[in-house]
């Protein structure tokens, strides 16, 4: 499988990785390690004792969390991968004992982190999570693991007709298959927008909307995809023929990892303004859970059916019929293999 | 794993593909999905929707039993695998969007299946199984699914010296090890017959026969065999001296169909009389579980371990010591060999 | 994997192979089966009819413990691996019906087995385990399957500086890390040595050896190595400044033999001087009891860990930093590669 190496991949909730603790993830195949330090600094290792080659995440936080002891024979390595302690011997560091360390950032709630060439990770080429600012939001923070490849989830999140057929009763409606919709690309970002106009809405989405039950509305979800796959949707609705600035409005994170090249990573969740104060807070935690629902028994099985369907041949060697749903995500996938060989090719993405 | 494509195997019985329900079954390792039309015609098709791949098997029957309907976008087909529907954009059916229809044939309590040249299909070719025709008796239909290649599973019945050893308590009796047995071959069909005479046979077989107990009998178990693993067996006892058509008679199909090299689907079942009444039709029912009880207790883990102890080498690569008991067997393995290095010669079996 | 084959390796505890039984276990990827003859002979055979192939281990001893018979179709075969009983046809056996008969010794409480060339499998070869003589010592004896490779547990108990930080609350004590270490060779045995001198010991120490609690004490743990794997640690304590012989001493074996390249059997105990009586033989019992639980729970994780960080790439191959402490066990691997490399070029070890 090749991934794409140079772009900011999501690694992790900011909540995940807690102070004294470890937390042990496989990203693009590589086993790697979390940990904050004693300034609340999170830094992401290779999570394999070059000595010994245990996880170093079956050890702990030690020297008041600014390094980590390996659990087998208690070298110690701190967040730039230098080994600190060797207890054995006269205590000598031997030159090669060290790991690996990641470019990591946090930003609006969420830790990125540069799988690629460490001189290319600019912190300015992080999309734009900013609907997530916990400063501004109430973020409710879901995950899931999926035993599908992750751009079977871009598919999946960039054609929302599918809501139809495999969610009739939690998320569907049927208005969804008379939505319009429309692909736009700028520059590397997609988006798949889709627009239903005058609609009665199932009554739950005027429950999580905060609108009349009943009232006409035109309906909008609109989703941007930026490489390798973070999603953010901005959905609404506005009394019928009012603008959007007159309706509510949520923003949505779906944001994947390959864990593996057939095993994905998947954070998911909805923002609610800070301005509602505890209600925003309570609607945030209450919607991630329901959300998590229809996403974890209707959509992940269906992703790890077709996973099994597809086997280890490439997508494109099984000749899928595509219909007119699948646009948006045949221009991301384009995209995405275009940025991948650029990028073999030697030439940064 | 080489297949015998061009000859009719069992698909299942004719009550496990139900009217309004899907039925997801592997079959020489292709994926298919069956249901019955609304005019009660059973069908078979790839598994395997041509837009994303995913199973038809987790959709549902539509259009009154016309159609399936994939559970992922929408897409409808109907038994002859031709797509009927397409809820997406301008609702144009691509000409891509067909799946697979395979030749199904149901005759005497048995769906049975063509795997290879459509052309080449002809019913007549089906071996017979009048002994299951629903219109004259009542058949007891017992299934089981083996984790071992079906030619150990035709081995198995064809040298029923096992049963000595294997089901002492259940199936065997001191007279089976001096039973008479005899191989005969008519064109591609194999015997084989074991007759014991002056028997005292265990008292759960007078009771299955409709017996006296104790009575001295010549029993006699005819086992025939098509290619690639379809087998009827003959059994029977009369009083000692006394013709056939003197004694009692049952017929059990044992039928075999590879899911994979190393899993089989497995048949079996017992056939009375329909002039017997409910009578009859209950001891079809009562006497398929008594023997699905030593068929999966004792042969089933026998023929597991068999097939782990073989593991990807061909089974003639392991140089087998041959006793005498494996006559009819090993006549069945090289017929079958022939038939499929003819087939794959280029020459329809 | 390449194993050292013309060596004598463990195979079971003596009271593994209990008459009347059969035990199935394999060894360097061999699958045997072991039993014991009216005599109380134990002996090895592969575990695999020469008829069907299917283990003989599903079997049952039979002519009174002289042979055992393949629980398929009957055939029956001795302790050197001839069949002497064929139940089909005229009786006669064929000549390729035998299975192989793998040379083995009872000695010392223990079964040891020799997988190579049978010309060279001199008994006096075998390891010293006299301190295992059940003439003279209560022996504990203990199993633990291993999902590692037989060297890393070598390695294991080699350097046992990994005690401080893997059992800190049960095998544990702040002195362990003051030990003075040393390395010695004699012939092909290395021997790995650790010595305190005036140490307070854990609590159970004292317990376990008889000692007053809280008595300074030299203390010693001397662990002896032959290849394959089979070492014998040498244990005591003896008041500060007093020769070994009037401490307290136990001899514990940890022996090692390979299941499969990643999969390892593991005997572990401590013998007692019969000397002692029946308290000997329950603290022969007790602490292989306790041992026990460290060993489970502490270090078959880690190695299991370690063993899948290293997957199938060679132990070397991966370049470990080396410690001081990793000495001995880098002694052991070098002459055990030796060894191996010796046998593949030809030349008996």
């Amino acid at each position: 499988m090749s991934y794409l190496k140079n772009a900011w991949t999501m690694a992790a909730w900011d909540e995940e990785v807690k102070p004294g603790a470890l937390l042990a993830r496989t990203l693009l195949d590589q086993k790697l390690v979390f940990f904050r330090d004693a300034q609340g600094v999170a830094h992401a290792l290779d999570d394999r004792c070059p000595h010994r080659f245990v996880p170093l995440s079956a050890g702990r936080v030690c020297d008041d969390g600014q390094a980590i002891q390996c659990a087998y024979h208690g070298l110690r390595f701190d967040g730039s991968g230098a080994c600190t302690h060797n207890p054995h011997g006269n205590g000598k560091v031997p030159a090669a004992a060290r790991v690996r360390s990641w470019p990591l950032v946090e930003r609006h709630s969420i830790l990125w982190i540069w799988m690629g060439d460490p001189a290319l990770a600019e912190a300015a080429r992080i999309p734009d999570f900013s609907a997530l600012d916990p400063a501004h939001w109430h973020v409710g923070k879901g995950y899931l693991h999926a035993r599908a490849n992750y751009v079977l989830e871009t598919d999946n999140i960039l054609d929302l007709s599918h809501i139809e057929f495999l969610h009739p009763g939690t998320l569907g409606s049927d208005a969804v298959k008379h939505a319009h919709t429309e692909l736009r690309q700028e520059g590397q970002t997609v988006w798949s927008m889709r627009q239903t106009e005058n609609e009665v809405m199932p009554d739950f989405l005027y429950q999580a909307m905060g609108l009349p039950p009943g009232l006409r509305v035109d309906r909008w979800i609109d989703v941007r995809w930026d490489a390798p796959a973070s999603m953010l949707l901005d959905a609404g609705a506005t009394p019928t023929g009012r603008p959007r600035s007159e309706g509510r409005q949520n923003f949505l994170p779906h944001l994947f990892t390959p864990e593996t090249a057939t095993t994905t990573h998947y954070w998911f969740g909805i923002a609610f303004p800070k301005a509602m104060g505890e209600q925003g807070a309570a609607l945030a935690r209450q919607q991630t859970a329901a959300l998590r629902v229809p996403f974890e028994t209707e959509d992940l099985p269906m992703l790890e059916l077709q996973q099994r369907a597809l086997g280890d041949t490439p997508f494109w060697d099984h000749h899928p019929v595509l219909l007119a749903s699948d646009a948006a995500a045949v221009r991301a996938r384009r995209l995405l293999d275009q940025l991948i060989a650029a990028e073999q090719g030697g030439r940064a993405a």
